[in-house]
């Protein structure tokens, strides 16, 4: 396991100003301010900016997608093994946006430890993640589709599944962290997500669509702090 | 159009070898023997290296795939905008290891004019060839699936199809260039290939895994050189 | 060639009501008012209809996908001589709801053709239209994704857009014959539709929804016969 | 549960001899051998053929393939409901030639008991039997893709990755049915199956294929009787 816990990751997806020299921009301010608060920030840019984000910052990245191939032909498949060596610690599997079989989720998670990956998987509901448990992936994001991009944090709606989803990973696969996003926009939420007992927390939009990002950041850099 | 004719292209797909700094040292090693010989090469690395390579030499490198997507939401996706901020000047659409919907194929290729990439789109015959002719892309890359990591190059095996793929070209799309792969391993084939009327050529497997890639990149670029 | 022209297709997708002996009433309705009005009707049920409307009835009847496969393995695929013997005359391909990639239309047409099936190929535009025009499908249907269950027919909206396309089928593939499809929801849009040359069109919820669909299949079968 | 048990299933796919009134002829021979020797068999023909199959003969048929979706748009889709209608009892998801992804399997598992049918999930490994046992479905096949239309039945070469399966099943999801296949070509190989603890086996080249398919019939529905 490579990335830090507890921790608040932004994701910076396709969003405008979050590639090349711009979001490299975002990524020293999350880093200053995770300095600044004490609180673990890590970043998950467009795969073309992994080893620049990497090499200019001390923020843990990790790929947003990975595909289950091993070295030889693939092409333009994302190998583990280049995703590592641009300096990602980790990679994004069966994202909503992006959905993967059965039989990938499987191979996905054996390749990227092979690679030095931590294998990130998500899931939309309790049962998925029991179902994605047997694997035991470093980290399981529950995350409700229907959250993603909007301001219904399922901490607020749905603070009950977040126990469920806690209690089976404590029943079938402890050693497994388990992060919870979707509609995550404020540091109470932030709050509340640690509070129900999560790993991290993380999201997107609120992040890079908010209108004074550095202030939302260092809101939500203390309550990761007071989280440790 | 941003990629210099003729050339030859060398394809890292996902090869031993040929990503982070292992793949740094060979575009450098091709970057030189392109300025000794005069023959224009370019290159194709994985997605992570694009700006390490385009950053560090002067060869033109385009990306092995891109997304049908715009700025916004599409975790994972490969934004064209991205890959162009990254170096990029061109993507590849419909490989044969990585098969596009008719409607991506049009879609990708209206993204990547947008984003300044040139759109080179992979087909299997002269009738797939015509077919995408309709969208005028940049590029045709003319190659048959089974001829790919083979020594059977289409130019020795099939000239009549690459002459009627050049006839279907000047007839549908003369503005396009037309690039033949699949199985081209030696200077002669390159030659030939040439003289059957492709405005480049390229390999992947015949490079990165051949005994004395430099001395093959050599006699590989005297030929380039000569056909300009 | 199996299909007659010029003629009205009723789609049935999934819609509530058109399979199993639903389905079978209102085929047979919709051949009853075919022999009362004259003009030419034909259907799209669900696969495992086929073979059930096809016998009852005097209908023409195609698939509504086909896969790109040959006798053998591949569980669950629709292999083209399986829905020609249940009774089909043609199948569809590359449907919005259904995208195929570029290889697959071309082998899928191939694969129809073997088979006895029409080759009715689905296109958003007219470029889209003149690239798989390069293959002379049977039948190409001209259908804009956005207009699909609405009312907005592309007969009223962007007449010159139909004009286009059928100059374009008489310039590149003047065998192949041109539905429209995509909210064409009354008499006067069939009769508009006829009148800009199209060689067929039809609708699947502005029939199985409507209110009174026999009289709305009546009002359309009496176009169809006077367009003959 | 609507399959009996135990039982063999005869697996058509997509070969020679196995649709239409070819494919309706080997079921009646099928259902003859079944009355003849009481053990029971299942059958699984291509969607266009579900319906005859099971108005003409007693066989419990289930459809090769079904999709996510409820009634309404989705052309070319598998509606449960109308493969129901058609007289199937189950359905067949995840696999190894048409791999479903995980949100798939459990929106289909959903989708299928909505609609009566059995849910059979066909998985790789122990592992991905204890993801897919999460959801609880009718039946589990297990079946490495390797042993597909091979004679390398997996109850000679790894026996013990059947009992692991089993006990897995018993500790998860009691509730469910345990299919073995992959390779089962004999009546010894079936025998060994049930002694190893499975519910139910099958094969489809094996047997359609088989010089006297008859013969090997028979000596298995003495075995699947025997099981009883």
């Amino acid at each position: 396991m490579s990335l830090p816990y507890p921790h608040f990751q932004v994701n910076y997806k396709l969003y405008p100003g979050t590639w090349g020299s711009d979001g490299l921009a975002l990524a020293k301010t999350i880093e200053r301010i995770g300095k600044q608060t004490g609180g673990n920030f890590v970043l998950t840019p467009q795969v073309p900016d992994l080893r620049l984000i990497a090499s200019e910052t001390d923020l843990p990245v990790f790929a947003p997608a990975v595909d289950s191939v091993s070295p030889g032909r693939g092409m333009g498949k994302r190998l583990p093994e280049a995703l590592a060596d641009a300096g990602a610690v980790g990679a994004v599997i069966n994202h909503a946006e992006n959905r993967d079989t059965l039989a990938d989720i499987e191979t996905k998670i054996e390749r990227c430890r092979a690679a030095g990956l931590d294998a990130i998987v998500c899931v939309d509901s309790v049962e998925m993640g029991r179902a994605v448990a047997a694997f035991e992936p470093d980290q399981l994001l529950f995350e409700r589709p229907g959250d993603i991009s909007t301001d219904r944090a399922i901490t607020r709606t749905h603070p009950e599944q977040i126990e469920r989803f806690i209690a089976m990973r404590d029943d079938t696969a402890p050693e497994t962290k388990v992060r919870v996003g979707g509609g995550i926009s404020s540091a109470p939420d932030v709050r509340q997500a640690f509070e129900l007992g999560v790993d991290a927390t993380g999201a997107a939009s609120a992040i890079v669509t908010a209108e004074d990002p550095e202030r939302l950041l260092g809101e939500i850099g203390e309550v990761v702090a007071s989280a440790e």
